[in-house]
């Protein structure tokens, strides 16, 4: 093996050996299969580009009335051959109508045009796993169903958090114009600032690659300037409209268990030889949401 | 327009109107020349691959010896022809010698093999402006010299923080392992983690859709597991030794001003209107650090 590789794994991947703590992938071994859930094929949507496919989950707990409107969006082939239209470095990847408000648009049919905005939900009733950690800009962090999601008190309010593959719907001035026709996935440092401001309706779970990847605009806000540069959206259906064949095999570490409780503290605690002045700190977005091919 | 870019431009770059608070254009457009300052060509690295050019400001009154061991390298002509290797996706982007460790590894000639590790400096003497703010990592965060700082007390120790585009310094277990004839820029979410673990040396200040446009390595840790997809690098530079017609024509906005002060409120507190439940609240990784071509 190349000593170059070796520096690296050594840096990003030690081994563990002889030590206290677990390390994540200690932590992962030891899990059993009730630690991991398969994801509803009737949350799952799958665009397929010509380079590639993005799977994502929608989190219809945090967002019931954009992920309904997008069900019904795609329901009507919607997506079907519009465009990603925007690629911002550090930023966001977004997608829908180049030609939206002109003339020749493509309509919703009977797709809402614009919603009430989903920016948060009741805290009250909502499973939420606190983890601890100093947040800049949420009193509390943790995870729900298996997204990153901040609250400001059990009895508050809990929202989506923006870090990095969350999925979420553009809108205008007015807080209730996104409808979910037009949508855009975080490919940069989580832009907290967006939090409570927009709708996120979900998260990538295979292929970010296939958005992050992707040359960035040269318009401002990183626009695409020119048609030719609109990366055509093949398709885009939900799992429960795909053969099982098409389906991704995918299962996900859920986020309510002691397990996963284990695999945050194993990433706060560094505890491979590597690490000279762990921090002993965690952010919610640095918190790993793994996930492996099911049988 | 198209409404599809209104709604965006609306999301992110709202125009300020009747408002108490400035917003970022407003603070920008209020600063003088003296605001702004022109890095010194002597710490501009300028990596040139077949598809573009990355352009870097190093940190010397961070990491003086690596950035000397980085100026031999360059001296040496040690990266000319060697390769960008990894990338890995909301990670790093790395680059170096391929064969390193092995029988034809290039030399490091008169440069060094490895350096004592300058994972912080003595905080006593250096510049530093806080900002507020409540970090995950660091007791205190700010800026020093234009680069993202952290700081464990006045007199204690300050270190460079792994935001998107810092450079840093790749090694194996071994603390002193480093030499910089390894590097990485963070392409990712900022993996805070590694804050006092690795020598971080610089950040790009130009051109790092280069980088993160890269296609993800499909090896373990996003290596590239074939030669072919190995990125040559044509050179690398120091700005004082490129004919003034090739240099960057650049300036950034100083961060140990008033403007800059004005310019972390601006982010803090959104006043634009599009936000409807502001935060108040900024990481320090979500401070932009503007740039303008200079004359």
């Amino acid at each position: 093996m190349r000593y170059v590789s070796l520096v690296f794994l050594a840096l990003l991947a030690p081994v563990a050996a002889g030590q206290e703590r677990p390390t994540m992938s200690d932590v992962l071994e030891s899990s059993s299969p009730s630690d991991w859930r398969q994801p509803d094929p009737a949350n799952m949507l799958y665009m397929e580009l010509e380079h590639g496919r993005v799977v994502l989950e929608l989190a219809p707990h945090f967002a019931p009335g954009h992920v309904a409107n997008i069900r019904q969006l795609v329901g009507n082939r919607y997506f079907d051959g519009l465009a990603i239209i925007r690629s911002q470095d550090n930023y966001v990847v977004q997608w829908g109508d180049p030609n939206a408000g002109a003339e020749d648009a493509r309509l919703h049919e009977n797709a809402a045009d614009s919603l009430d905005p989903e920016f948060f939900r009741n805290a009250e009733d909502l499973p939420f796993a606190k983890i601890e950690s100093r947040d800049a800009y949420a009193s509390e962090v943790g995870f729900s169903g298996g997204f990153p999601a901040g609250r400001d008190g059990t009895k508050g309010r809990a929202w989506l958090i923006h870090c990095y593959g969350m999925l979420g719907v553009g809108r205008g001035t007015s807080p209730d114009s996104g409808s979910g026709a037009e949508l855009y996935v975080v490919t940069g440092h989580a832009p907290r600032h967006l939090d409570r401001n927009v709708t996120l309706v979900g998260r990538v779970i295979d292929g970010i690659e296939n958005l992050s990847t992707l040359p960035r605009g040269t318009g401002a806000l990183g626009f695409f300037e020119h048609v030719e540069e609109h990366v055509p959206i093949v398709s885009v259906r939900f799992g429960s409209d795909l053969p099982e064949a098409e389906r991704l095999q995918i299962e996900l570490l859920r986020t309510d268990t002691e397990i996963f409780n284990q695999l945050v503290e194993a990433r706060r605690y560094r505890s491979e030889e590597w690490f000279v002045d762990p921090s002993d700190a965690i952010g919610i977005c640095n918190v790993p949401l793994p996930s492996r091919p099911s049988k």
